[in-house]
């Protein structure tokens, strides 16, 4: 037996619709070169729906690639917005990649045409000539425009001689909306394809109180890039909440975040820990936040301790590109007791409402939740991908496992549902048949007062297959423990036969485009050391 | 271009599976007359899962429809997730209606077999041999059996004799759920028929900030009964979110509410005003209590007020049974001005995240959202019907407007997308081409410090159409005021020429089964006057 609901497809439209109803009241602040830029969200929606007449006008097809090249501003959002809406397909082009993955991330999303901000003109422009796009189209941000994109149209032009009506395509909830690249740190990146329902039902999930909880109360500061997993889906959630949102544009220093705070009154920020470390130590007032929202790499203990010390709700999510991103989130109030083991910094909450989860074991039979048994974390739900874009992609066999995603992650589940990360599956040590997890090593060195950051990783060994390696950073001005000490400090904390084999002191650790340990750098050497 | 998301389809098994999972430490607690049951959400859930296995053993087909005639309990939750997540339909009726309209329902739902609580075999016992089903099951809550329903199997029996992995019908995402008939307070009673996914997606909005809000923090007292449109759905999302259920049975006296409040430390609670007039007049312990969810009719003024002086947040909805309910929220602080025009009583709050809503005009033509045109507000959305149940039913054209549901309400929406309910477009009142809001006399009437109540409805007249006439209740142990001295009252408060004809004080005003004032009844009383 049918049930009789309303044909009432879940796309994008519906939150633009929503915005354009709603948010007459709210707005959407954007810092740039020319100062801060202030608009309703209704204003932004009905500019979000003529980027429609401009992909028409750019001939771009229905289903056709639209590649950004920005920092977060409205202009973003409303490409975002607008060009899924539109039938087509966004992807935002991480800025901070190098010339050559730029250029392979444009070839092979198959873009049609690429939006810049005037102000990353400069960063595009070597790569003019090899950019595989038909148009580039400069979004005017009070910066100069560089002369190798001098002869490109501009947004606001395009958005002006747009007469609504506009003919549209009208997307289904399983059309892509946006595409966005994996950090590869397991090899090269692979393209996540999101359809409009599940970037709808993520949005929805990040309302929900024990996950983002983002509401129309709140002043959200979307700090994380729209090219990093649409900065966590934030302004879908704020679009379809009517939430005033906060893009800070290119300035990401803990001062610039810190004075747009103060200024706008933001009661929640989303950020990477190095970030919100920054911002915290800054001197700005910063009584109006409310909830700090982390994720992107395990958040070390000083930093909760500083959040817990301003009176704040620590939101301590995981995730990843390939669930768009929300997996779990653990809320930490001023009250919880951070040196119980349920506030460990491995411990990282339940599953989001929607997503379900399952513990996977090296044979392939599933392991119970009991707190204590370790595998493979494997996600399902409305907004998991099943595949990456390209049909011909390894990982679209390896990374899947009938029906689940494997997330690459090891850990624990405990029966209340509470995930423990353990390590990565591909950063975990194997060492005489046994494992040892680089992230407790790395925690277990980053507890020591002079050590800053710690990176762990195997490097072989004849005899027991791997071995552990580390780097350190010493904290700011400060010299390096000796191995010695570290030794000795870790003896007391960790088995004895995971003390690491190598301590190494350097002065920076290696990252990848999105701040994370890049280990295969740090292998090489290491294992070279 | 398609997106590769995983097939995950949004269905009643997603939240069984839910609850099963993540409520190992939640509780579900029912008040019975065996004194309070206490089992976790997965207690709930594994029994949930087995009713599929009773209703293969009774020959209840896929699809068919397995009526609920029951207090709030676990055993009624049970079947509520149960049924749907077998592939049936489960249909909650409403044990305060009369023999004649109970026996109508469950023949017009076509009821395989029907589930009764045994302190309820008395209620049913003279429509045994009337009711239309092939079996009863009665579930043991601790009262005697009636002698009518001696033979019937008992429900823990039939649990019990269940051996998992039992034979499953698999639903998909627009199968039929529930089935709850409308009120009727317009003619005979509808069916409204609910999807497995819209339910979901309600579900997942009562868990949003700016709705509901129900989190895994609260202490959910869904007082609201289950055959009224779910209990709002609420059981599921208290499912969903993990969130500890109270159930309170038959006894939802102030005082035994009260007492359930203070020994369950409650956080939040669902009913109608009258209820929750009778529970904050009784002396408990309320200081668990956070948040007061109020639907199904206006909320008096006194009760607003005495919820902000106890610091409490009033959460004031508007929706009906055709969208599952919700369709708007607002929320009153303690810090709200209740004499200011945007927290009055016809003040109802925004659409809820994915409902959309519109204002249409007598001609057909859309209104401007200005805050002072007033047209039927009609509605949209993932859970709203398209039509009823009954295929013949008159109402499947007239209550619905190419895609969207007449919702019967006269409103104005503001630019913020508020909206303010003017009256039922059945009880407005045409006087002289004008119309007259019965509603906003019915308040008027009723801020009157000698009066309790009041209800107005349209009473025939030769000249004007319609003329207002008007039934008062006094205050406890007082005498009412003269017409007269209410007339006065009403001069300086509605415009002159709404000033009632009649005002006829009476000892109760008629109600519905579901509480609502029935100016069916009311109408030809006045007429007749």
């Amino acid at each position: 037996m049918k049930a009789l609901m309303q044909e009432f497809p879940l796309t994008l439209e519906l939150v633009l619709e929503r915005c354009r109803s709603v948010g007459t009241r709210t707005e959407v602040v954007s810092v740039g070169p020319a100062g801060p830029d202030r608009r309703t969200w209704s204003e932004v929606g009905e500019r979000a729906v003529r980027i429609a007449g401009v992909l028409d006008a750019l001939g771009v097809a229905r289903g056709g690639r639209v590649a950004t090249f920005a920092w977060n501003s409205h202009r973003h959002v409303e490409l975002f917005l607008g060009v899924p809406a539109a039938g087509r397909v966004v992807h935002g082009v991480n800025v901070r990649l190098s010339d050559e993955e730029i250029l392979y991330q444009v070839r092979h999303a198959a873009d049609d045409v690429l939006f810049v901000d005037a102000s990353l003109t400069g960063r595009l422009a070597p790569l003019r000539d090899g950019l595989a796009v038909r148009d580039v189209v400069v979004m005017e941000d009070g910066s100069p425009v560089h002369p190798a994109f001098a002869r490109c149209p501009l947004y606001e032009d395009l958005l002006g001689s747009v007469c609504p009506p506009v003919r549209r395509f009208v997307p289904e909830p399983d059309d892509a909306a946006w595409i966005c690249y994996t950090s590869g740190t397991t090899g090269h990146p692979k393209g996540v394809v999101a359809s409009h329902q599940a970037a709808v039902l993520h949005s929805m999930s990040s309302m929900t109180v024990d996950s983002h909880a983002i509401s129309r109360q709140d002043v959200l500061l979307a700090i994380t890039p729209l090219f990093h997993v649409n900065a966590w889906g934030l302004p879908y959630t704020a679009a379809m909440a009517g939430t005033k949102l906060v893009l800070p544009g290119r300035e990401v220093s803990g001062a610039a975040l810190g004075a747009l705070i103060e200024s706008e009154r933001v009661t929640v920020a989303a950020a990477v820990p190095t970030v919100w470390i920054d911002l915290l130590a800054d001197g700005h007032d910063l009584s109006s936040l409310r909830r700090v929202l982390c994720g992107g790499a395990p958040a070390p203990r000083t930093l909760l301790d500083e959040v817990a010390r301003r009176g704040l709700v620590f939101c301590k999510g995981w995730g990843m590109t390939e669930m768009l991103p929300s997996g779990t989130m653990q809320h930490l109030t001023p009250d919880t007791d951070l040196d119980s083991p349920g506030a460990a910094v491995t411990m990282v909450g339940r599953p989001t409402p929607g997503v379900q989860l399952r513990l996977v074991g090296a044979e392939g039979a599933e392991l119970p939740w009991d707190g204590v048994a370790v595998g493979e974390l494997q996600s399902r739900g409305p907004w998991v991908v099943r595949a990456y874009l390209d049909p011909e992609d390894d990982s679209n066999t390896s990374r899947f496992d009938r029906g689940w995603l494997r997330t690459g992650d090891l850990a624990r589940i405990a029966p209340d549902g509470t995930v423990e990360l353990v390590d990565r599956t591909k950063d975990v040590i194997k060492s005489g048949g046994e494992w040892i997890s680089s992230l407790a090593l790395e925690q277990a060195l980053s507890a020591h007062p002079l050590v800053a950051e710690a990176a762990v990783v195997g490097v072989p060994d004849p005899y027991w297959g791997e071995r552990p390696a580390a780097a350190i950073v010493a904290t700011a001005g400060g010299t390096p423990p000796s191995t010695e000490e570290l030794l000795a400090w870790l003896g007391t904390r960790v088995p004895k036969w995971w003390l690491p084999e190598q301590i190494v002191p350097v002065r920076c650790l290696p990252r990848t485009g999105v701040g994370k340990y890049d280990k295969k750098v740090l292998r090489t050497q290491l294992a070279g050391a």
